[in-house]
């Protein structure tokens, strides 16, 4: 019944932050349209009237309105939605830590109904009923590009008594001089990345979330992020940050060829270990950016403190946003066009031993702080195959020398294991919670 | 050079949550395309290169998306913009107090520089040179419906010695007994409300509003909201809130024939107040929502709380969202449908002498409280020619007997005088400091 087609156009031509292909080369998206969509949406509540928008209106509704919220993003797959999957505009992180007492059964049962809620979320359909009526907060939008992404962190292996399947990918990450972390803000048993283009439909499916940890889990932390709304920008470009710095321009995409074995755990590993093949490790860094101090700067100073020009993102060295950095090309005055502590040179995989990750951020604002700051920066997420030959050798150079530092002051961190897709059946984990 | 279409498409199709028109009858709104937005897009650090980009690029960018960005509310007009216009996806509510030592004078050179970087960032320009290089953020992005709307609160007419012109709207609001007010986030002597389609371009603008404010005022508060982003929706939707309602259905609209002097203050005032004229009042409650408590109740319950459907806003009398409520039907079991202390009965217009006040509120969540339960709810800001015709007799009335009262709370709370739109080379407030 459902009218299911691929949509290689809004989605891949409108967001430049973020790969918009799953490294297994299928799109994993599709557009909801006509009676599918109206059983969808008009589903939820069991609502006979106004609910229904999609059929009532899907030839009078403006095409391209629709599709923003009629894309959706596939629950099953490779990979889990949310690592490959092009920036959203609303995005929610939240850590639990299980409950006293909650041990590898609970955790078992909590991953599926986790599993079978993203599922349905992401889909477009409500919540369901294992712990309670749906909310109803995203009744009328389409799923919006939702994404729900599920991780363990180092201690949920203690907890479920899973240590000899624990991966040396989740030994901690070393000290940074520069970091101010909270601990309370940091890390957690289990991690829940959600991203929507709508701002309800993210809400909604946090609090569904939280609503199905029951007993089971307790919130350690939450977060809130957004990026840029889908045609802000006339074309497709590359994210911005809250420094106005372009942000995310040296990042891998699919069509390398060596994407999928930089940012996904590959076949081979050790037995212990295969639960993670076609995973992920997401570092996750709350990033504060000092913005009274930052902004003053003039642009030029910024420049040279980035490397790259404000504008455009283009490299100080020369051409556009793409062009290669000429590490070693120097002005008329002899010095470096991109000087020796600029974040762009010191970060570069060139000078890092091809160290690669897929940095998937959002942007966070929670207000003025109490030292009348904005209490602002970057939720920054990077993905790859193993965190200590992605981001902790980059990091590791940054905290030694790069001219942003005084800029920035990591206040939490997270690193967690991120399973591989789910086959229609399989929820999040099973094959490490289940062996 | 630059071509101007009237926007009757996309914004008003979009949104119901708020009037789609000025009173006035005529649009304010406008999309860039063409060579006048390369001019302003383009202009931005004087970036040659990537920022042009609406030039570049308009005949292959799929037009719907280009619309989000390039659609610009009009600075200049018979009332301020943010009012009537359209609600958008994200909002920024900060006041500030005038700085020890500023009065009059400072406060008019303050308005004078805030109304000139407002009509720049709407227009999609830079902020320009008052305070300092423009940050940068809202690069690549078109005005995205930007709005900044300025108020003034009770305490600007002492500061600035202007206490007879002061208007009796302006006079404290009664205390509700469901009130529990912070002080530190209540009321301000400035307000200023921004929102925009884009969160970068909001935020962008809020740091430009507070580098403007100088030495002259420091802030107060700060808030963030958000809203449906255009497009999540197939068609015209009611806005909903965080508890799930259909929320703003019986808003006065622009073509009420009296929606003009309900909602804007009119000529024939007394001489003191004519300044105003053109004007309104913004009543801003933060109102957390008790959400975890709400979604402990059933979906049937929750309508008997509010008295219209879930699903659809209709009335529990019967019909569809824009039925008008039948308060003396009674079921079969001679029971109310709309019981006697339903949210919906009780604030209803009919209810009430027919108080209204144009309802114009951010969903906001700012994570988890320190109780662990979700600091979320609605920013409501409600819009009248006279708050206490509009917002405070139905608020005593909500007060005393409202069925949704155990599941809210009033936490802040703000009354600012919002003066008429300006003429060109006319700034905000000025013919009450100029006088």
């Amino acid at each position: 019944m459902s009218t299911k087609k691929t949509n290689s156009a809004r989605r891949s031509e409108n967001e430049g932050g973020a790969a918009t292909g799953s490294g297994g080369g299928v799109s994993r998206r599709r557009l909801i349209g006509g009676a599918g969509a109206a059983g969808a949406a008009g589903l939820v509540l069991g609502a006979a009237g106004g609910a229904g928008g999609y059929a009532a209106t899907r030839d009078d509704a403006p095409t391209a309105l629709t599709t923003l919220g009629s894309a959706e993003e596939m629950f099953h797959g490779k990979h889990q939605a949310g690592i490959t999957s092009p920036l959203q505009a609303r995005g929610h992180l939240i850590a639990f830590d299980l409950a006293p007492g909650a041990g590898r059964k609970e955790a078992a049962a909590l991953m599926r109904r986790w599993s079978a809620v993203a599922e349905r979320l992401m889909a477009g359909r409500p919540s369901g009923d294992g712990a309670g009526h749906d909310t109803g907060v995203a009744l009328d939008a389409g799923p919006s590009s939702l994404t729900v992404t599920f991780g363990f962190g180092r201690t949920f292996f203690d907890r479920t008594d899973l240590v000899a399947r624990r991966p040396a990918g989740l030994d901690p990450l070393p000290a940074f001089s520069s970091d101010r972390l909270d601990a309370k803000r940091s890390n957690g048993d289990l991690w829940v990345q959600i991203g929507s283009d709508d701002a309800l439909v993210a809400f909604h499916a946090l609090r569904a979330v939280q609503k199905e940890a029951g007993a089971a889990a307790r919130v350690r932390w939450q977060m809130n992020g957004f990026n840029r709304t889908p045609g802000a920008t006339a074309r497709p470009m590359t994210a911005r940050n809250l420094m106005g710095q372009v942000d995310g321009t040296g990042n891998p995409k699919p069509e390398d060829s060596d994407f999928e074995q930089r940012i996904f755990v590959q076949a081979g590993g050790p037995e212990e270990h295969a639960w993670l093949q076609g995973g992920s490790y997401a570092v996750v860094r709350r990033i504060r950016m000092l913005l009274d101090d930052w902004e003053k700067l003039t642009v030029e100073r910024q420049e040279h403190v980035i490397g790259r020009r404000k504008a455009d993102g283009a490299p100080l060295s020369g051409g556009t946003e793409t062009t290669k950095m000429d590490l070693d090309k120097a002005g008329p005055d002899g010095k470096l066009l991109i000087p020796d502590n600029a974040h762009a040179r010191i970060s570069t995989p060139e000078k890092n031993g091809g160290a690669a990750m897929l940095r998937r951020p959002f942007s966070y604002h929670d207000g003025i702080a109490d030292d009348g700051t904005p209490d602002a920066g970057l939720l920054f997420i990077c993905w790859q195959a193993d965190p200590f030959r992605g981001f902790v050798p980059v990091q590791r150079k940054l905290d030694r020398g790069d001219a942003l530092s005084p800029f920035v002051r990591h206040e939490a961190s997270g690193l967690f294991a991120v399973p591989g897709g789910m086959a229609p059946g399989e929820y999040v984990g099973q094959r490490l919670l289940e062996s």
